[in-house]
C-alpha cells in the first residue's frame, strides 16, 4: 500500500427522485474532493435517485433516463478523481426484474465499472426485491484497483449476511466471504436507516468483519430523512484489527476525508448505544441510552419532511399534556421558535392547571401562543347533535357513547387545519403517541389528525423519559414544566363517575408501564396471549398483579388493537424511531385480520 | 383417463389469521364434498391463513403452529377424498426468508405431499418475497396421481411466467414448462385480486397454456375482499384445446363439483370483459365493458370490510353531487337499504335544487335520511377564526385562503364520525373519487374522511359512466335523479366571482375528460410531461385546445399531483378496481419525492 490515500466520504442528503438536485449536489461535492486533493468519493447507495424511490420508478421511466444523463455529465467532472455513485440502471433484458440497484466507478472521466447489488432486502421498511433483479457476484467486476491498493465494492444488504455472525441468514450467498479475502480495502455503499436495535448491530457486523478478512471497512450511508424513514449517516472506517478509524457525524451532512492508512477525525455517536442491542433482549423503562438519538432522528425528520415539502410553520394544540408538550419541544428545535403555534383550546373539562400548565411551556419555549376557547362549539354541536339523534329511526343506541368527547377532539383539530389554511406553509401535528395508537386511544380527525406525527413511534413511558431527557439536556434546562411530566396522562374529554376527576388514561386503559411492556413484547419476542400469561412482567415485580387482573388487561388489549387497526391505516406520516414500529412503511396487516389470541 | 373423477374447486371466502375460522371452512366443504362423492376437493392459495396475511405472521408466530394443528384435523375428515389446501409453512432451515408458501396434499387421512411456491410476486398488491423463500420445481414432488390420471400443482404465480405469452418475463423459471408436459391436467391454486385488465389476460393466459400443452386447466381461486383487495373467484377449468369447460361463480363463494372428463356449469363472466384488456392500450371513455365488474366488486368489497370488522350501517353526507348518489347506491345495494343513512348538511353555499336531488335520491333508494343545517356552524366557526388570525403574529397569510370553504366540509365530517360514534357498528363513508385524490380536491378530516371509502379508485368519467349504468341496470331503475348525472360537479363551498354562481371542479382545475385522460397516460403509459404534451389526447379530437392551455394543465396536474401526496397517504381504505390505482396497498411513493416533470 503507498504511502497517502485520500477518501472522502460523501455523507449526503439527496431528494426522492430528484434527480437534477441529486446530480448537483454530487458534482458539488466532487469539486470540493478534487480541491482537497482526494483520490476516491464515496456517494450512498441510489444516491441520484434518493432512498426510499418506490414505485415512482414504474410511473416516471424517464427517471432511469435521467440517471444515465447524470452520470454521463458527473463523469466530465471526475478529472484525477475516482467516483463511486449508487444509482438505478435498467434492466433491459427479457428477463427479470425492471431494474438494477447499482454503484458506477468513474475514473479519469470515464465509466469504468457497473456494479450491480447481490442481496436484496425485502423486510421492514425496504422493498428491493419489488424493483430490482439481484445480481450474481461477479467478484472480478467488484474489485478495483487504485495506487496499488485493491478495493472491493459491496452495496448496503451484500453486507448483512456474514454465516458466522448472524445466527440464521436470510440468502445463501455472501458476497463480503466472496471478495472481502481478494482485497485490501472492502467499501459498502449504503442507505441505511436508523432503527433503534441497528447502530450496535451495525458497528458489531462491520468491525468483526473487517478483523475476519484482515481488510479496512469502509462504509458510506445516506444521511437525512424521506417521510417516515430517518438516514443517520455516521458514515465510517474500521482498520484490518476492527477498530473504529473514522466516522462522520450521525445526523448531519459530512465530507469526511482522510487518508485511508491512518484514518481520520472520529465524530462519537450518542454514549450507551451499545445499550440499545441488548434492550431487544429484556425489557426496560430505562430508555436513556437511546434518547439522544431519538431526539436526534425525530428533530431531523421533522425538519426535513417541512423542507423538503416547502413547509416552514406548525401549529398543534397544547393540553398541558406530555404529549403535546413534548411535541412542542421538537418542533421548536427542528423549526425554530418563531416558527411555532401552540393553541391551547380549553373546553369545560379543561382544568386551570392544563391552561396554565400550557402557557408557561409556550412561554418557555418562546413560540407562538394563543388561547381558543372552545365551549361554545361544543355547546352548539352537542345541541345539533340532540336534534340529530332524535331523527335517527335506528333503535340501537350506545348508553354510554363518545361522542361528546369526540367533538371536543374534532373541534380542535378543525380549528388547527383552519390554521394552517390560512397561513401559507403551515403544518397542523398530530400529536398521537404510539402506545395510544396500539390501543385506538385517540379521536380519527381529532388528535390523530395532521399533516406529521412526530412522536407517533415513541411509547408513553419513553416519552416521559424523554421529557425529562430534553429538561436536561437542551440548552434552556426544564422548558417542560414538572407539572406537566407529574400528572397523570388524559384526554380531558370526560369525568370519570367514580372519580369525580377527569378520566385518566391509565383509568381508561390500563397501566402505561404494563401496557409499554405488552406491545414490546409483541413487537421484539413476538409473543402470544399465552406467552405474555405465563411470563413475569417488570411491572409485576414492583406492583402486585393478580393473574385475574393480568388477564383482564391482556384481554382488553387484544381487542382494543383489533378494533384500533383501522386508525393504524390513516395515522399521518411520522418517524420510525423504534426497533419495530406499526408505521405503515414497515409493518403491514389487514384490518379485517383476527387473530384467535386465546387460544382454547 | 377413467370416466369418471369428480373434482370439486372450494372457491371460499376466508379471514385473514382466522385460522380457526378458516378450518372449520374447510372441513364443512369436505363434507359436503365427500356427500357429493367428490375425488378430489381443491381449496385457494393459503387458505388457511388468508390472503393477504401482511406481517402478522411475525409478530404472531403462533399462526404457522395454528395452521399446522388445522392440517392435522382437516387430515381426520379426509376418508375416501383428496384434498389440496394452501397454508403458511415455517421454513425451518438456517438460510431463507421465514416462511413458505405451500399446499398441502392430503389422501385418505394421510398428508401426502407438501409443495411449495416458486415463483413469489412482489409487484403492484404483492409481497410475496417479504416473507417466502422461492422453492426449486421439483417436478416430481409436483405431480399426483389420482386413478390414474395425473395431475401436475401450480400454485397462482407459478401459473404467469410464459416465455412465449409474454412479452417480458419476470423470472428465468417457468414452472409450468416443466410440469405440464408430464400430466394430465395441470391444477393451479391461486388467491388472485380481480383487476380491470386482469380477467381477459387470465383467460387467454390459461387457455393458451391448456392448448400448448395438451393438458386440462384447472384454476381455483379465493373470493370474497380484504380491506383495498376484492378476489372475484370465478374459478375454472379448460379442456386441451383451451376452451372454457366449467366455471364457477364471480364475486361469490361458489363449490363447484364437476366430472373432469365433462366439464360442469359455466357461470358468465360479465359481458365484454375481452375490452378491458384492451382498455390498456387506448385512452376510451366507454366504460361499459368494466362496469359490471367495477359495480359487483364495490359492493362486495363494502359488504365484507363491514362484516369482517363487525359493522353493520353506513352514515354519509349527501350533497346532491354525483360522488356521494353513486356511493349511497353502491352501500344501500350492500348493506341493505335500512342500514344506511344520508345525511344532507346544506350550508349557504347549498342550492335548493342540491337538496332536493339528495332528497329525492334517498327516497328513491328507501335508505334513511335527514337533514342538518351547517349554517350556525359556519358562522360561528367563522367569527371564531376572525378572532383567531387578529391574535396570530405571522405576517404572511394567504390573500384567498381555503379556510371558510373547510369549515364546512369538516363541520359535516364531525357530524357524520359523531352520528358514528352513537349508533353502534356505524361506520361514515368518506365519498372522494380518484379524479380528485389526484388533484388534492378533497378536504382533509372533510369529504376524504370516513372508515371506508368506496370510489377511491374510480374516476369522475367512469363515474359519471357507473351512475347510468346503475340507473338502467338496477331493479328499481333510474334511483339517481338525471339532475345529478347532469350538473357539473362541485363542491359548493364558495362562489366563482367570475360566474357569480358556486365554483364547479372543471372551473377549478381541468376538463375531466382531459383529466382523467391525463391519470390514464400516467398509470397505464407511464407518459411524461413531454410525452403527453406531444401526443394528442381524445378530449382535443373533440374540442379545439390550444398548445398553450394544454401546457398549463398538464402544469397543474403535476404541481397539485405532487402537493396532493400527503392525501394519498391518509385516504381510508377502499376497493382497488382499476388496472392500477393509487390506493396504499399497492402503490408506494414517498411525500417528499419530487419529480422534474418539466425537462430543460
Amino acid at each position: 500500500m503507498e504511502n497517502k490515500f485520500l477518501v472522502s466520504l460523501a455523507q449526503l442528503n439527496p431528494i426522492p427522485a430528484d434527480v437534477e438536485y441529486n446530480k448537483n449536489k454530487a458534482i458539488d461535492c466532487i469539486k470540493k474532493a478534487i480541491k482537497n486533493k482526494s483520490n476516491l468519493v464515496i456517494f450512498p447507495e441510489m444516491f441520484l435517485i434518493g432512498y426510499p424511490m418506490g414505485d415512482i420508478l414504474e410511473r416516471y421511466p424517464i427517471l432511469t433516463e435521467q440517471c444515465e444523463n447524470a452520470l454521463n455529465e458527473i463523469k466530465k467532472y471526475c478529472k484525477n478523481i475516482a467516483v463511486l455513485i449508487g444509482y438505478v440502471e435498467k434492466n433491459n433484458d427479457k428477463f427479470g426484474k425492471p431494474y438494477y440497484n447499482s454503484a458506477c466507478f468513474i475514473k479519469d472521466g470515464k465509466i469504468e465499472r457497473n456494479i450491480r447489488k447481490t442481496l436484496l432486502a425485502n423486510y421492514s421498511e425496504h422493498n428491493d426485491y419489488r424493483y430490482f433483479e439481484s445480481a450474481q457476484v461477479d467478484t472480478d467486476n467488484r474489485i478495483i484497483e487504485l495506487n496499488g491498493i485493491k478495493f472491493g465494492i459491496i452495496i448496503c444488504e451484500d453486507a448483512w449476511n456474514d454465516f458466522e455472525f448472524f445466527e440464521r441468514n436470510l440468502y445463501k450467498t455472501d458476497p463480503v466471504s466472496l471478495i472481502a479475502p481478494k482485497v485490501n480495502v472492502l467499501l459498502c455503499s449504503a442507505s441505511s436507516c436508523s432503527r433503534a436495535k441497528k447502530e450496535q448491530l451495525k458497528h458489531n457486523m462491520m468491525s468483526y468483519c473487517a478483523k475476519k478478512y484482515k481488510v479496512k471497512y469502509i462504509y458510506v450511508n445516506q444521511v437525512g430523512a424521506n417521510d417516515e424513514l430517518v438516514y443517520d449517516g455516521a458514515s465510517r472506517m474500521y482498520s484490518e484489527n476492527g477498530e473504529l478509524m473514522a466516522m462522520a457525524k450521525h445526523f448531519q451532512e459530512d465530507i469526511l476525508t482522510f487518508d485511508i492508512k491512518n484514518g481520520g477525525k472520529i465524530n462519537p455517536l450518542p454514549k450507551g448505544l451499545e445499550l440499545t442491542l441488548n434492550s431487544q433482549k429484556k425489557f426496560s423503562l430505562d430508555y436513556e441510552p437511546d434518547l439522544e438519538r431519538t431526539y436526534k432522528a425525530i428533530t431531523l425528520a421533522i425538519k426535513e419532511y417541512f423542507s423538503k415539502n416547502g413547509f416552514k410553520r406548525a401549529v398543534l394544540g397544547l393540553s398541558g399534556g406530555l404529549d403535546s408538550s413534548v411535541c412542542a419541544v421538537l418542533l421548536a428545535d427542528a423549526l425554530g421558535k418563531e416558527n411555532v403555534l401552540g393553541v391551547s383550546m380549553p373546553s369545560r373539562f379543561t382544568s386551570s392547571d392544563s391552561k396554565n400548565d400550557a402557557s408557561e411551556l409556550a412561554k418557555n419555549l418562546g413560540i407562538n401562543f394563543i388561547e381558543v376557547p372552545i365551549k361554545d362549539a361544543h355547546v352548539l354541536f352537542s345541541e345539533k347533535f340532540e336534534d340529530i339523534f332524535n331523527n335517527i329511526s335506528w333503535c340501537e343506541r350506545y348508553e354510554k357513547s363518545y361522542t361528546q368527547d369526540n367533538i371536543q377532539a374534532r373541534t380542535r383539530a378543525t380549528i388547527l387545519w383552519g390554521i394552517s389554511n390560512e397561513y401559507p406553509k403551515t403544518l397542523p401535528i398530530a400529536t398521537s403517541d404510539k402506545s395510544e395508537s396500539y390501543m385506538g386511544y385517540a379521536t380519527v380527525n381529532g388528535d390523530m389528525s395532521g399533516g406529521y406525527a412526530p412522536i407517533c413511534d415513541v411509547t408513553k413511558t419513553k416519552l416521559f423519559a424523554l421529557a425529562r431527557w430534553l429538561n436536561k439536556n437542551r440548552e434552556e434546562k426544564n422548558a417542560i414544566p414538572e407539572n406537566i411530566i407529574q400528572k397523570p396522562p388524559g384526554a380531558e374529554l370526560a369525568i370519570n363517575p367514580e372519580t369525580g376527576k377527569t378520566l385518566t388514561a391509565e383509568e381508561a386503559l390500563m397501566p402505561y408501564e404494563f401496557l409499554d411492556e405488552v406491545i414490546w413484547r409483541i413487537e421484539n419476542k413476538h409473543q402470544s396471549f399465552n406467552d405474555m400469561l405465563s411470563e413475569t412482567f417488570l411491572y409485576e415485580k414492583k406492583n402486585s398483579l393478580s393473574k385475574e387482573q393480568k388477564t383482564i388487561w391482556l384481554e382488553k388489549f387484544f381487542k382494543r388493537m383489533k378494533s384500533a387497526m383501522y386508525k393504524w391505516y390513516i395515522i399521518p406520516p411520522g418517524p420510525v424511531v423504534d426497533s419495530y414500529s406499526i408505521n405503515k412503511i414497515e409493518y403491514k396487516q389487514s384490518i379485517v385480520s383476527n387473530i384467535n389470541y386465546k387460544e382454547n
